[in-house]
């Protein structure tokens, strides 16, 4: 069976802050002017030396020009540094966009005392504003100068755009006798947010482990957690989730092949599902966080498509938001989808529930006490429902949340 | 080119009735007391025989009763009436939705005197509502006995849910010298609905055609117009397209191969995106009928894609709710559903307008000027955008409407 992603506990917008230091890292934060509210807007994380990495990126073909230069970056699967700003996507901005977001990792290479090749930078904030390399630039040499080993929680900060709480959480392993430590940091309301661009994910960790080894835990890690998470189902120009990993926690050196791989993966999926949940949590105007759970599909890809188009649809959203235990649109959107691929889908086997209640059973509303159960459920902030397809043995599995008031205005009034 | 709809003027929720009759059809409408209301909820259309008929029903799995009962009764290509009744949809009622729908369909074969497998049932209401066929049966005998020619436009109210006004159109066409007249009724608030579930649409024509050619006009007709038009992305249980055709207006019958067919069929695709853009208009808290127009694609295929892409994103139409030209928004639509699909995709080849103003040139920001003149535009009820992606000549296009609080409003607190 997947392993189910945590939904956390108490009020959604619960601040996680981690001082756990990480050991190779330093980190720090500045104001380089980049926001109009003067607030941190510039993140720095750096290890002593060159280091094992490993990243994954938007699919946007619109990618922005850090992720661009990200990506070039660390192809080699080496790093030494994070570089990133809020204030400004520095998306759709064609050559100055690259030239200013090279410029910006010679900056930090200068001030680190590193190549440059081995600095990734990542931005967020609106699409279409150029980044202003030299703001960035003036305030380098001291932020490189006050990096600690717990700053860490003040570079999560700093990234933070229309996020209303900042998310952070820590994952211990052993690893060969050699306990190691892994610290992540994630920003976006919403899973995704195309004009406070971007979720941006970095995990840090003390493990031996080579790039290989980084990119197969961090890929498996993606799909069981940010890849299963959507607010509105777009998918932003920015999006970073990057690995670096120092090798001071004193393991073997953990390869592709290694049998101790599978338990860093492990620990590495509960860290980002964790994540992954305060970033659905912290959807915009969202109020409550849901697990949508489909099982008895043919195959669990179609579990899965079955999961996101509940997930995607406004009507489902939109019923989550007014606690209504409206199953016929659940059922509803799974035989549209059904229909669009032409999947198998028989009515008669379906079968649903919210929380532990059971309001569709073989296809057929399941009565009022059922429904007053899963209306009590809907009330909640955190809560996960079931769909049975009954056609086979497939499951998967997304985190969403609800489409209300909240997200209508600020995404309809944001910019104006 | 593919046609473009007419967007219409002035306010969107503009009622259109039309009293014009289509020789060889009655219609009428009684209060059976399916709404809680106690308005009008049960419509009547009879032709005085048996007459040529064709059908495009949703593709949702989870066909609604009357749904599965009307796609076999016009499967041979012959009707002789539509029932079509609000206050329920009669979806997700298993077997007894079935026999439900049966009854109704016997009841008004009786009243009228004709075979009820020409009886071609329709519902719209909430889903998981058994239809109460005695309620039907009760007033039947009174509605046939009162059918009028000129009852179509009371037969349009009576299916009306929430629409905020009733919606039909008419067109006219000479074919081999005889005036060929089409009247069509549609009810939807939202292309789609799945609670006041579904978009249904009647068409009459006094044209002599074959079932063959009014399946083959119907497809393309529904292709170029209720399939290009999208309020909340979701498929309903129930959407039904009817189109019948009595012979009386003396014309050669149309068959597949006949010459007149294109301009019958280019008739029929006027009268259907007039219907369509008025679904859209009337879409749930909708302030804003936009065409989204995506040229240079590839192929017309992908153009539709990223169109419809475009009208299913929630940042993009929240931003039209929100007036706010928000072109990194709809580039970034584009470019996520071209990573997602592996088609081509170049930023600096993109052009985005808005009415007539281009606020994207080649991949840029085009300055303030355009923002300005895009920001009034926005604010008017009707209006068309275009994104060009400048890698082919493969064009296409949908009609959406925009996502504020009131579709939140509707959708959140109904039921409740």
């Amino acid at each position: 069976m997947a392993t189910l992603p945590p939904l956390g506990q108490g009020p959604l917008k619960t601040p996680s802050l981690v001082q756990t230091p990480v050991a190779g890292f330093k980190a720090g934060a500045a104001t380089a002017g980049l926001r109009k509210d003067g607030r941190i807007d510039l993140a720095l994380i750096a290890a002593e030396a060159p280091v094992s990495a490993a990243a994954v990126f938007t699919k946007n073909r619109l990618a922005a020009a850090p992720v661009q230069v990200a990506r070039r970056h660390v192809a080699a699967g080496r790093a030494q540094a994070i570089l990133a700003n809020s204030g400004g996507a520095n998306a759709a901005t064609g050559q100055p966009g690259l030239a200013a977001a090279e410029a910006c990792c010679r900056a930090a290479g200068a001030a680190l005392g590193c190549d440059p090749g081995l600095v990734l930078p990542c931005s967020t904030g609106v699409i279409g504003q150029l980044l202003d390399s030299a703001k960035v630039a003036a305030v380098l040499p001291g932020l490189a100068a006050g990096l600690k080993p717990d700053g860490l929680a003040r570079a999560a900060q700093a990234i933070m755009t229309t996020d209303a709480f900042a998310k952070m959480a820590e994952e211990r392993v052993t690893l060969a006798g050699a306990e190691v430590t892994m610290v992540g940091m994630a920003k976006g309301a919403g899973m995704i947010h195309p004009d406070m661009a971007t979720m941006l994910c970095f995990v840090l960790t003390d493990a031996a482990a080579s790039p290989a080894a980084l990119k197969q835990a961090l890929t498996d890690a993606a799909a069981e957690s940010f890849n299963r998470a959507s607010v509105d189902g777009d998918t932003s120009t920015n999006d970073s989730l990057l690995l670096l990993a120092s090798g001071r926690a004193g393991n073997p050196e953990l390869g592709p092949q290694s049998p101790d791989l599978a338990a860093f993966t492990a620990a590495l999926v509960r860290l980002c599902q964790r994540l992954a949940a305060m970033l659905v949590a912290d959807g915009e105007g969202a109020e409550h966080l849901v697990l949508v759970r489909v099982t008895g599909a043919p195959d669990d890809a179609q579990a899965l498509a079955h999961a996101f188009a509940i997930a995607h649809s406004p009507l489902c959203k939109t019923a989550l938001a007014g606690c209504d235990p409206n199953w016929g649109r659940i059922v509803s959107t799974a035989g549209a989808e059904a229909g669009r691929r032409g999947w198998a889908y028989a009515m008669e086997r379906l079968n649903l529930w919210i929380g532990e209640h059971q309001i569709c059973r073989d296809g057929l509303y399941a009565g009022p006490a059922a429904e007053q159960g899963a209306a009590a459920v809907m009330k909640e902030p955190r809560y996960a429902i079931r769909l049975d397809l009954g056609l086979g043995a497939g499951e998967s599995w997304v985190l969403t949340s609800d489409l209300g008031h909240e997200y209508v205005r600020i995404n309809a009034d944001y910019r104006t």
